[in-house]
């Protein structure tokens, strides 16, 4: 059964690629991230980017779907999520179902896992309900699997990303959220054990250059994936909607960074 | 969906800016809050108060409400409450339910979130269920959202503040209750953060002078907050409705400090 | 809502005022509390004693309730209860439903909770269930309020008494059973916090003389209580019935301890 | 409500008295206990042995059940177990429900509590539950009652194996399984504090000499107690069959430990 | 009952023994087991291998299953999973229900518990339901019984290795699979405690040589095992199908390790 896979392929990677536009930080990171561009911190902003960028779609908190969502764009309801200032064992519960997340609009809904945390085991109990949930309203159910906690030195290593997509994979997402391991061909490996699962990368923090990001998402494209969610590297940025399209170049498009860059001059 | 917030204001904004009359402190600090003024200890003693003065709401227990509400004044059940006895992780469960808080006459329900706290895990778990039955019976869902714990180490920063609000809206508050930064500057851009969602100030302890409560009061509507939920300010002076008011004529009545002091005088 | 203080009142203080035989005692304290007058190990002894004291009710756990309860007297059935083998954070959880208690005879039942206690929200959560039960079935809830763990120090410090007191009332108790704080002064402040909930004095250990226990009795009628839950100050004398005769006289006849200490004579 | 007493007295001790078989140690202690009589370790071996023993019952795990349970000695299902690998704070949780229990052939089911253990409210919690069971399906309730941690130092001494038999009244148990104080004084006093319930002594590990342990047996039938529940002292000894029928001898037919051990000569 | 023993042994043991491909280390052990030949990361070619080799059966975790199963070789789903990033006390919850298995093609349902473990009375808990469902959805239920934390210091210790065999059987397994203990005689003590529920070893880490895993393989159907479950001494080899086919002639054919050998050359 590969149904909700190729349903999230068909809602969210439209042109074959797929770019999402995260906006969870209010609650993961709290408001300081829209501290740099203030209108961030305004919904109603982000879904007119993520609409005028041409994006797959956005991923809200229940409370902002419900308060802002107006259908102008794809939503993934994020089910679960922590505050930074929680410095305990990795966990984060869901605050909404998946029942709720479709009343709210919610084309798919998305889930954090912290594999190696101490509460590792709640996380999975918690995750069986929301799957089985999301099977029986026949929604995708995209999981951000991050290995945290436990033996986890380096989340970023690459047999620790490669472990975070196969996990994904073992436990029934239907698309998947990892981070980059910094070159296409350990992602390559993540992105190959992740089997029939689309795999999106994580866009992480805001990086000190524009070329830089943009290194990123030529190396996860190469290696197979097929596409990203990224919030801070668009939002935190002032021309945000100008590199919005530099990247849909790159990830619709095909386009190579050093075609976007000599453009961009 | 912006239904909830709507009757919110309906029901205690009726005049464009709220005073609701705090009265949960008999739980969380225990009955020395009313030796200051001891017919504060009568919950007959407040809703007159509360009525007499105009304010929009009190603010009660379950016990409190099914013991003695009487209609006069509409009624917020704070659904969850814990002692000052109690020095574990901060966490605070709830004792009704929306169901029971309806039942009792309640026009909306009030529940404490504590991000930061070792159990800001269960306390999201909670509230979830709390959320989903606001919404199911057709109740505004007030939080209380106060950082503990974890790394908060001043819980008026206006750092942790503005995330006390950001928490509130993505967790699906229909209003919130924070605490005061101290200055309107920060506090602006807590309500800021906290979006469509109409934010009540904490009144906390009884301030030394009348005038240092009063320029709070002054700062968080300049701040944009729709008004303030305030309990020992008011019923732990002698002279609790004169300085009620007083409150009245600030917050529905848009006087400043030094117009309301001039007066009183 | 004050219905079910007044099903309390009518069942429980037919005369104004009201005595209970606590027999809890087996689960909480072992059987070592029997030693004295060993004829106390016996329920039928139990119930056959407050009978002819004209005591107002007896309280048993349900195992008792199952195997003893003949209807002759008001029963309360006690619904939570732990030994006093177990040291770890003050918890008693329930071992009988509401719904069981009334299949099994009661009219009230009761249940403690420790305010202060590391487990203080698990009590608080356990006690809402068994709140909404009451409430459902009709049946009187009883709490016995005692501050432990925590902040706490002395468990019958007046301002801890007082708190006890207000918790019963803010989470729903139609009655309470608390500790006396040594005199009808600070007694009276617990009193009156307690507002519209009938307050018992929990009877506590065999006094030296009789005389220590009724002065107690005089000091909390004094102070506003409805009167006595007592135990072991009844049932552990040899000559049980005619102290609980003493007993009846001065709460439901009004005598002072002179009184009856000089008929004793 | 005594009548599960008399189910259990009805079925278990059809001649007055009761003998009935143990033999859940392959879960409590693991197979090393079969390795003295290695035919221990196949149920129907231990079927057979009861059988013709004419012991009044057999006590399984609901594995052994339901893999070898073939009706022809009264069955109670233990339904809980823990391993004696685990060295954490005592708690065993129920394997089977009542319900299972029932279907599997069970006329009566047992339950291990450890009062003063770290999650003796845990216990309780579940206890609960089970009683509950057991009501609605009409099965007698056996409890073994084994005071453990907490302030436990002397799991035998008699105080606290007479705390353990009112443990087991007051929550409700239809009959007990306890462990010997070592002399029948002592235990009459467990037995006298169990009011209503029938007592069994626990066997426990199979004693150097036989006559020691049908010292033990005539001292608890003289306390009071209804019979015995035994494994070990029975399927460990090579000459199982032939000790069974001497302490037939002691329970059912009265006789004392010189009679038996002058006839075994 | 033993209608689901046979139930298992009809399905996976259609020639009187059994081996069964076991794949679910994408998620016990992450995918570096798989990096010795990459081809095993497929779940496909997985599939493929036990088909063409002939086996009873493959074994997948829920997402895997729901991914890839085709149906061309019996299935059984691992219904709990954990990852080797975590480092605290061993526990595997479910992460798929039994009526999921059943819906995604499962013939048979896994669990893994750990006797031993600080958190074995939750796994017990679990178990139960698993055990419960297994029952309901007539689907033979195979434990993984693996000892481990508390007092076990070697997991394969021929008494810890009993203890694990007879703990499944007291559980309710309808088949188990539990480790070698590295010689026949020590095996055959554990096959026996295991009673009527059949035994397959776990396969473990591919060993140095190929006649070693022969030889373990030889000595656990010496000692009555019905068979092996077995996943990197097959899928990790190059040539897994032609040692796949060796693994056959001794496990159905019955052949010995000299004669395999003998062939092979």
């Amino acid at each position: 059964m590969t149904r909700l896979v190729e349903k999230f392929l068909r809602i969210f990677a439209r042109r074959g690629r797929s770019i999402i536009l995260a906006y969870d930080h209010g609650i993961e990171h709290g408001p300081t991230d829209f501290m740099d561009n203030p209108d961030a911190a305004d919904p109603e902003h982000i879904i007119k980017l993520a609409r005028e960028a041409g994006f797959d779609g956005v991923v809200f908190q229940r409370g902002i779907a419900e308060k802002y969502y107006d259908g102008s764009v794809p939503l993934i309801v994020k089910l679960n999520g922590k505050t930074n200032l929680y410095n305990g064992e990795p966990i984060s519960v869901a605050n909404c179902t998946v029942e709720e997340a479709v009343s709210l609009g919610a084309s798919a809904v998305g889930y954090t896992i912290y594999p190696g945390s101490g509460y590792e085991w709640r996380i999975f109990e918690e995750f069986a309900r929301i799957k089985r949930e999301a099977v029986k309203f026949d929604v995708p159910l995209i999981v951000w699997s991050y290995p945290r906690g436990g033996k986890v030195t380096d989340e970023t290593a690459p047999e620790i990303v490669a472990y975070a997509a196969r996990v994904a994979l073992e436990l029934g997402a239907d698309s998947m959220k990892i981070k980059y391991t910094g070159d296409p061909k350990t992602f390559s490996w993540a992105v190959r054990v992740a089997g029939k699962v689309p795999v999106l990368m994580s866009g992480g923090p805001k990086t000190k250059t524009e070329e830089e990001f943009l290194r990123q998402v030529e190396g996860v494209l190469e290696a197979g994936a097929i596409g990203i969610a990224v919030g801070r590297n668009v939002w935190q940025r002032r021309d945000a909607l100008k590199f919005a399209r530099v990247l849909s170049e790159m990830v619709y498009g095909g386009k190579k960074v050093v075609e976007v860059l000599g453009e961009a001059k």
